[in-house]
C-alpha cells in the first residue's frame, strides 16, 4: 500500500461559515473523514490554516521545506490549498523543488468539504490518485484534470472547472477508464535540487492605454529588483509619447530585468513580429514566450533569489526548467 | 442605400511588412479595394495610422470627437483598429459616447488585409453588416461574433478567434442565416451625452503573493488618482503581514478610489463571501462586480475625468451605464 502524505494549508476546502464570512478551520482529519475509504497509507500534517489570499513567499518556504524534508519518506504528497493563489504556489514549488523524486499534487475546492454538493471530495480523491500514479513532479489536480503546476491558471471565480492548463495540454484527465495520460512528464534520475531563496521585491504590471512609464522608474527607486509587464497581444509596448520601450532600456541599464508577457490569457508572446515588440526587445526586454504570468513572476523571484544578474535571468527565461515554457 | 462611414486608425489590418517588422501603412481605400462590393454608400476617413499599442487616451479623444461630429450624417460607423488595445478603445468609447444615436462597430484582424489568407475581409464585411443592422451602441465585431464593446477582451494572441464577450453572451453571431441576435441592446430615445474628459493618472495592479502594499502609497505619492487592483478569485486581498487591505483604507481616506476586480478572466468578483474580501470592502474597496479589467480601468479614468469623488465613483461602479456590468 502506497504511503502518501497529506499536507493541509487551509483554503475554501477547509472553510466553515463564520460571522466574518468563510474562514479556514477544518483539519486534515476532518478532510479525510469526508472522502471515504482510499487504498493508501495516509499520514496527515496540518502545516498552515490560511485563506490562500494570505499565502505568501514566507509560506512557500514553509511548504517547500516540509516537502523537501519528507519527500523520501513517502511515495507521493498531496497539498490541500486555497484556490486563489494555488497556481502561484504550484509554479513556485516547481521552481524551488526541481527534480523532486516523487509526485507532489496540489488541490482544493470551490465549495467547502462540509457542504453536501462540494467538489472537495472529488478533487481530494483525484489528488491522491495522482500522487499514486503520476511521474515525479509538481501538479495541480482539479475537476477531473491533472495539470503541470507551472502551467495552471485560475480562470473562473466560482465554476467547479476553475483551472485551465494554459498553452499546454493537461497531463491527464479522468474518464470512466480512470486517469488517462495525455503526455509524459520528463523523467530525471537526478536527485532534488532544492533552492528556495527568493527575492520578493518584484512587480507585476498590466499595461493599459495611458500607462505612465515613469511609474516604472518610481518602482525601481522604491526598491523593486525586477518587473513583469503584461503587454498587449504578442507583447507590444507603447513607444509614442509615453515611451515605455525607452523606460525598459533605462531599467535594463540599471540591472533591473523586465520580462514582457502578454495580457492575453492564451497563446504565446512574440516580440519579433511587430515593430512595437522589436523595439522593446532591442532595449533589453526579456520575452516570457508562452509562460503564464503566475509562472513568469515566480520564476523572476526565484532567479533573483539565486543571485542571477540580468543576462543570467535572460538566459534562464530562454530555458525550459520544469515544463513552464515552450521554446 | 445606407450611408456608412469607415474611419481607419491603422493596426494589423492595415499593416505591411517592413525592415522594422509589421507597420501600419494601408489606407481606407486600400482596405475597401480588398473586400469586394458591399451594398452601402461608404465614405472613408483615415484619421490615424498607428499600431494599437500606441493608441492612447489622446487618440481616444480624436476618435470620439470625430464619431460625435459625424454621427448624425451616417446610419452607422465602422472603425478599423489594431487588435491589441481594441477592447480598451471599445470600452472607453462606450463610456464617452453614451446614448450614441447610431451603431459604432470596431473591427480589425490578426493577419494584414494584403495577405491571401487574411481574416480582415470577413471581419470588415461583418463590421459593415453590423453597422447596418445593430441597434445604436458601441460594438466589437470579430470572427463572426458581434459583442458589446465594453465586454470584449482579447484572449488569444494569434488565433482568428481572438476576442471573447466576457460574462455576457455575444450580441449576435453569424450563421448561414446571416446575423442572429442573442440579446436586444437597450434602446434609448435620448440624444448622445458626449463626455470625453478623462483623468489618465490611474494604475492597474495585478496582485501576486509577496506584493508589497507600500507600492500603492508610492503610486499615490507620484500622482496616481485611482487604482484598479486585480485581486484573487472573487477579489480577495492579502491582509496578513503585507496588509493590502489596510493600505486600501489609507488610500480611501486620502480620496483615492480603489477598484477591486478579479484576475480570473471569467465570472464575477464578490467581496462579500470570504473574510479576505469583506475586510477589503469594510476599508472602502469598490467592487468591479463582473466587469472586465479593460472596462474597469476605462470607467475609472472616465469617472475621474467627470470630477467625481470617491463616493460618486462608488455609486457609479454600482450602476450599469452601457451594459458593462451585471448587477
Amino acid at each position: 500500500m502506497k504511503k502518501i502524505l497529506l499536507l493541509t494549508t487551509g483554503g475554501t476546502i477547509a472553510s466553515v461559515v463564520s460571522a466574518e464570512g468563510l474562514v479556514p478551520r477544518e483539519s486534515g482529519d476532518d478532510l479525510l473523514r469526508n472522502i471515504g475509504y482510499l487504498p493508501y497509507d495516509i499520514k496527515i500534517e496540518d502545516i498552515l490554516q490560511l485563506d490562500s489570499s494570505n499565502i505568501q513567499p514566507e509560506e512557500w518556504k514553509i511548504i517547500a521545506d516540509k516537502i523537501y524534508q519528507e519527500r523520501l519518506n513517502y511515495d507521493g504528497i498531496v497539498l490541500s490549498h486555497g484556490t486563489d493563489t494555488m497556481a502561484y504556489t504550484a509554479s513556485m514549488l516547481s521552481f524551488m523543488l526541481q527534480n523532486i523524486e516523487i509526485p507532489v499534487v496540489l488541490t482544493g475546492s470551490q465549495v467547502p468539504i462540509n457542504v453536501v454538493l462540494t467538489d472537495a471530495v472529488d478533487n481530494l480523491r483525484l489528488a491522491f490518485a495522482a500522487a499514486d500514479r503520476c511521474q515525479p513532479g509538481v501538479y495541480l489536480a482539479f475537476n477531473r484534470k491533472i495539470m503541470l503546476g507551472c502551467r495552471a491558471v485560475k480562470v473562473r471565480t466560482t465554476n467547479f472547472d476553475a483551472f485551465e492548463s494554459v498553452n499546454t495540454p493537461c497531463v491527464a484527465e479522468v474518464t470512466s477508464e480512470g486517469i488517462v495520460f495525455n503526455q509524459n512528464a520528463r523523467i530525471s534520475n537526478e536527485s532534488c535540487n532544492y533552492r528556495s531563496q527568493l527575492d520578493t521585491n518584484v512587480s507585476l504590471i498590466k499595461l493599459f492605454p495611458g500607462f505612465d512609464p515613469s511609474l516604472l522608474a518610481a518602482l525601481a527607486k522604491s526598491g523593486c529588483h525586477g518587473i513583469v509587464i503584461e503587454g498587449y497581444g504578442l507583447g507590444g509596448m507603447t513607444f509614442i509619447r509615453r515611451n515605455l520601450v525607452a523606460q525598459i532600456g533605462e531599467l535594463n541599464k540599471q540591472g533591473i530585468p523586465v520580462i514582457a508577457s502578454s495580457q492575453c490569457l492564451y497563446e504565446r508572446s512574440d516580440l519579433t513580429k511587430y515593430e512595437v515588440g522589436r523595439l522593446a526587445l532591442l532595449e533589453g526586454a526579456i520575452s516570457a514566450h508562452d509562460m503564464t504570468s503566475e509562472s513568469a513572476i515566480t520564476k523572476l523571484m526565484w532567479c533573483l533569489g539565486q543571485g542571477m544578474d540580468v543576462e543570467e535571468i535572460r538566459n534562464c527565461f530562454n530555458q525550459n526548467l520544469v515544463g513552464e515554457v515552450t521554446l
